[in-house]
């Protein structure tokens, strides 16, 4: 009896030339990663349910993949960040604090399945952890390594956009509206939207004053460089001390962040950005791209002042970034954008014109000896099919092996592209390849 | 309420350092696989029940995770021969056959936990595929990056074993003895623990006559050089047919192994070894580290006359090897000889010896745009605390930014293993820095 092969709905799978793509990508993004020291781990992807859900609720909580196996009930993680508090918690006296970790791995929602919409998807997350305390230089770190990664994936024109939490939370302490804040960090998110009349009128039906509404426009309305921004806020003159503490670390982070390399065409202050309203508690940031902002926030993350204290009393603070890989893929596929052109793994295929391999054989391993990546056509076809496979899988050269190459201890080197032919020794062929890997 | 964080029993949880080493491992098979132009493919861990389980039973369908999620019956993967499978069919009118293609990634069996025994695993595959026929050259390819692979890691002493399943069939047919063949198997695979007599008693158990045990026993006797095994075997006059075609499959698998440059050394003719019963038809490969016999086969698999006869009609036979990574690097580390000394991501961390840290940062920017990983201090710690930092991290050069650096526009790089120190320019360490990456 035969079983229908097939592919669950929400599930990414590639042909390889996209997962030749898709993996270059992770590269870029590892490298990146390393570069700026942060440390790799690898946790499982499954956990005990307990132990995931500790902190989650809600939405979290009916998206995830829960079942029992034997007398366990176990779930499949859906994010990184709850497997690194698990992790920092768990091996506490072995890891080096200030810790920082990168991981990229699957996590899994059962979310229900729409275009550009994953189940099992890719997160590519950096996270600095301290014992206590954390550095606000920890903060400008992450737009370094926003800005680093997002250079690497071939991208310019970016702006990471950065706020802070208690910027926007004092100013609804000092106005006296913590209550209304869900809301009207609701309507404000609609700004661009809506317009500022609307936004006032939305803010009316809250039954908030005019004067409080005033404010909050006047707030909004601020505009400018970063450094008129700033000098726009310390102008409100608020005595609230969360909103000046948020300011002062807004000050610090924007210097430190031109002191680690990031060029003000890539970075902004952005006073209404909040990622949420629960997890964050500073420094919050959130990266575009300019040409395609349809594809929403590429990079997002922010501070918290406590990574796990549903494990542990320690106190953990954390700051740290996510790239949610499989989307962005998906959106830069669908926009026609990815921008590694790098479609092939092997460099060049070496193909017998006769019978006998032995000669393709020993090439092909000689050239793979010198480091380049190599493929031998090794099954008894025309050689049309033998141009039709390196065609097809986007191998650049063909190396071809005939009578008259085997006499004379040649190869003749094909380019796939402009179709040009040189009869070479197998020392200069090599030496080409080389050159263009 | 507080959880306890934990992780499951069987699933491995590296330390940063332990977890550097992996991916090294990793990196380098990856690297291997791609060097013979194998692509790379990703498919979901969780699919379909049905479709992971057309073939199963038994074991496997006991150990796998199976599970609900709304309507459907879901179950994670226990290897990746079956999602390849899958995928074959799913995309056959997209893909180049024949397909190489490597797949690296998490295989999950509910097995009881046992000491170097995991319930989540890393399988590293590669498998060549073709449509309706694959010649035979493909099974001598398989050796060829394995001892790429092998060498790769960092071991030189090893020895891919090679057999032909046709020869075991084939001389249990010429001895009309198919029926107890897997019984016989089973005995002759114990020869090396309990020797050559207690192998005759267990076959006359059977029942087996005198002369056709002398027939096995002489085929297991016959010994010697690859070639002189293959004359020996020859020498037998075996008419039997399928005994005929493996022994040629072998000669030509041998011939051609030489060809892609695997010295002799590093392979030969085991004629004892099986790779279980059921799927393989023709090649089997097992590979051993002659020193550290006790870690087993660190790189199996074998030739399959039909890759998804349970999804379709399509003839598609293929030759494969496998590295279970994750019990391999465990052995590894047991043994203490895990080759991967790299243990740092930085080569560099850079400390500021008073509290302004801008110079610092600039000097960790310039030496990461220079392509050299760098991490720079961060905290307001001790300068103790500083260098404890880069010891634990086994980060090997320090770069001390004090008054006298900074006066001078340079840099003391301590090496952190010697204990020298050297005040250079920061061109100088960068070049330094970079001969040592």
């Amino acid at each position: 009896m035969r079983v229908e092969p097939r592919t669950l709905p929400g599930f990414m799978e590639l042909l390889p030339n996209e997962q030749i793509q898709f993996n270059s990508m992770v590269d870029k993004i590892r490298k990146s990663y390393e570069r700026f020291g942060f440390l790799p781990i690898d946790t499982p992807i499954i956990e005990m349910a307990d132990v995931l859900l500790a902190k989650a609720g809600g939405e979290t909580e009916k998206q995830i993949y829960r079942f029992n196996k034997g007398e366990n009930d176990l779930a499949l993680r859906f994010d990184l960040t709850v497997p690194l508090a698990k992790y920092v918690c768990e091996y506490k006296n072995d890891i080096t604090f200030p810790f920082k970790r990168y991981q990229i791995g699957k996590v899994y929602r059962g979310e229900r399945p729409q275009k550009g919409r994953y189940r099992e998807f890719y997160q590519c997350d950096i996270d600095i952890i301290g014992d206590g305390e954390l550095s606000i230089i920890n903060d400008a770190e992450m737009p370094s390594v926003i800005y680093t990664t997002i250079k690497e994936l071939g991208f310019d024109d970016f702006t990471i956009r950065i706020n802070n939490r208690k910027i926007l939370n004092g100013l609804f302490e000092e106005l006296q509206l913590q209550k209304e804040s869900v809301e009207i960090m609701r309507i404000i998110d609609k700004l661009e939207k809506i317009g500022k009349d609307n936004v006032i009128e939305c803010l009316k039906d809250l039954k908030i004053e005019d004067s409080k509404i005033n404010k909050i426009i006047t707030f909004l309305e601020i505009d400018g460089t970063t450094d008129e921004k700033i000098v726009a806020l310390q102008n409100l003159n608020f005595s609230n001390e969360l909103f000046k503490q948020g300011l002062d670390e807004l000050t610090k982070v924007v210097e430190y962040v031109r002191l680690f390399g990031v060029p003000d065409t890539n970075f902004k202050v952005d006073l209404t950005i909040a990622r949420g309203l629960d997890y964050y508690t500073g420094t919050v940031y959130e990266t575009f791209l300019n040409d395609y902002r349809e594809v929403g926030s590429v990079c997002s993350g922010g501070r918290y002042d406590n990574l796990a204290e549903f494990y542990t009393d320690k106190k953990l603070p954390g700051v740290g970034v996510s790239i949610g890989l499989t989307r962005l893929f998906y959106k830069l596929n669908e926009l026609n954008i990815v921008k590694e052109k790098e479609k092939s793994i092997s460099r060049v295929l070496v193909v017998s014109m006769n019978e006998n391999p032995s000669i393709a054989l020993e090439v092909g391993t000689k050239i793979r000896q010198a480091g380049v990546n190599a493929d031998v056509y090794l099954e008894d076809k025309k050689i049309k099919s033998k141009f039709k496979y390196a065609d097809k899988l986007k191998i650049p050269y063909v190396a071809i092996i005939g009578e008259e190459e085997e006499k004379n201890g040649t190869v003749s080197l094909k380019n796939m592209q402009t179709g040009e032919q040189e009869e070479v020794s197998l020392e200069k062929a090599i030496e080409m390849l080389k050159s263009i890997s």
